[in-house]
């Protein structure tokens, strides 16, 4: 496994063999079963498989936790060779954003709302980010989870509207046995916090039985998620949206793909979690 | 040679053969011997050249030329298959912005004086075209005129700061006999007016005279330049400038590489001309 945090070693590398498919997992380290089985998939997908990690400044706001964010590269690195990963990828700032760096990738209408509404600069950082490492691994593939579902979305915009010349692909959120969806983040919990955060994925499951018994209006489903959430003390609802899957529009009526997601103050933590429902075709 | 508007036939021909190294020429067409100097220089470097052809309408603002501007694609492909080009890339509207379309590539400081005062979404639209074009052909080298000097600084900013793995080569201006720079714009000129048109290069050549003589106040070459413009009575200055060439910030005193540029209106045709100088090393 070759660990660099040069740019043209990894190109070395990428183009050694130039007929090789590659499989990028891009991550910001702190690694857990959730970017585990994104590497899975893209060994089975690909030839080679490179990770990259990278707590990537510019996609934190001033108020935000990147100078807490969680770190452990060692145990990363052992992890990601249990894996037999190919390469991986593990840039300075001063590599990724060197003086005079003044480029930004803004996608537009689908950073809006959600993530990008609490968070107005995150996904600029987002994109910005990824489009570097995908020009600097010039992936076949490139993997991301479902957990951040207007991530994936914000980038599928990207990926079509710059034409990269890759496939991005989406992977399901990996949970705990009691249903909390895997975060690097959750690290930050106290054991009261821990048991608190299953609000998120509770209030997703009181929504696909409502969905799922034919429910289909969109403001009751939300309002019966706002009502679990903000009636755990440890809870701080930041938002819930019943949206399309595609645009991320909220909607009155669930028509089709509908994403439901929400994010909420756990303590000092924010968390995110989401699930996706289809309505069958008529 | 491959004449194709479709993006996934550029691509099943440059991986054909996944070991040549590719030239690509963007262009919006109408091409003159300006253009045919890159054509030729892409392939001395490269085993293919590609040429784009495409009006890039997000580069226009709503008061230009866009629907102006001169098109002759019979001409264009004609002057193409003799240098002996391999793939010519004519996409349409619809390929390239597609509904939905909402993503943006933008380079700040550099694009922000000169042409980017004068055109506020100008270098927008040019480096998200060119950034879908790199993504497109993914060539090993990208070439630009001279002419568009502080497209070729925002380009090369935005190939710096997003990690493309090309390289991205800067050509000579090519001129008249008289000294005017081609330009697919001077088509527009009145014979008068491309007589007047002449004061851009006299101004630059006059400024050279200066420089030459040793002269390295900006101030004092900034102020010729301007005299010598707004004497001719077609002409209309938009600026005049002595930057820092990688910079673009104004000088004082001309200390290094120094870029000596202007924008004039000759009538309603808005020329651009420059000339880059460098002081010895002392």
């Amino acid at each position: 496994m070759i660990v660099t945090a040069h740019i043209d070693e990894v190109r070395a590398n990428r183009w050694q063999d130039g007929t090789e498919s590659w499989g990028l997992v891009p991550t910001m380290g702190y690694l857990h079963e959730g970017h585990l089985s994104l590497v899975r998939r893209a060994h089975a997908e690909n030839d080679r498989v490179a990770v990259s990690i990278y707590v990537n400044p510019i996609q934190f706001a001033p108020t935000e936790d990147l100078s807490n964010y969680p770190r452990d590269l060692e145990r990363d690195l052992a992890l990601l060779e249990k894996e037999t990963v190919d390469l991986v990828f593990t840039p300075s700032d001063a590599v990724m954003y060197p003086a005079g760096f003044q480029t930004a990738v803004t996608v537009a209408e689908v950073a809006k709302p959600l993530e990008g509404a609490s968070r107005p600069t995150h996904f600029q950082g987002v994109a910005t980010i990824v489009a570097k490492l995908f020009n600097i691994v010039q992936p076949s593939r490139a993997y991301f989870g479902q957990k951040d579902a207007q991530q994936a979305i914000v980038l599928r915009q990207m990926v079509r509207d710059l034409n990269f010349n890759l496939a991005l692909i989406v992977c399901p959120i990996v949970r705990e046995p009691d249903g909390l969806a895997l975060s690097s983040r959750n690290k930050y919990l106290s054991p009261d916090e821990r048991k608190a955060a299953l609000v998120l994925s509770r209030a997703l499951k009181q929504a696909q039985t409502a969905f799922d018994s034919g429910e289909r209006d969109a403001q009751k489903i939300r309002q019966a998620m706002i009502e679990l959430i903000t009636a755990e003390p440890l809870a701080r609802l930041d938002y819930v949206s019943v949206a399309d899957s595609e645009t991320l529009i909220e909607l009155d009526v669930i028509k089709r793909k509908t994403l439901f997601s929400m994010a909420v103050f756990i303590g000092q933590t924010r968390l995110i979690d989401n699930m996706m429902v289809e309505t069958s075709p008529v």
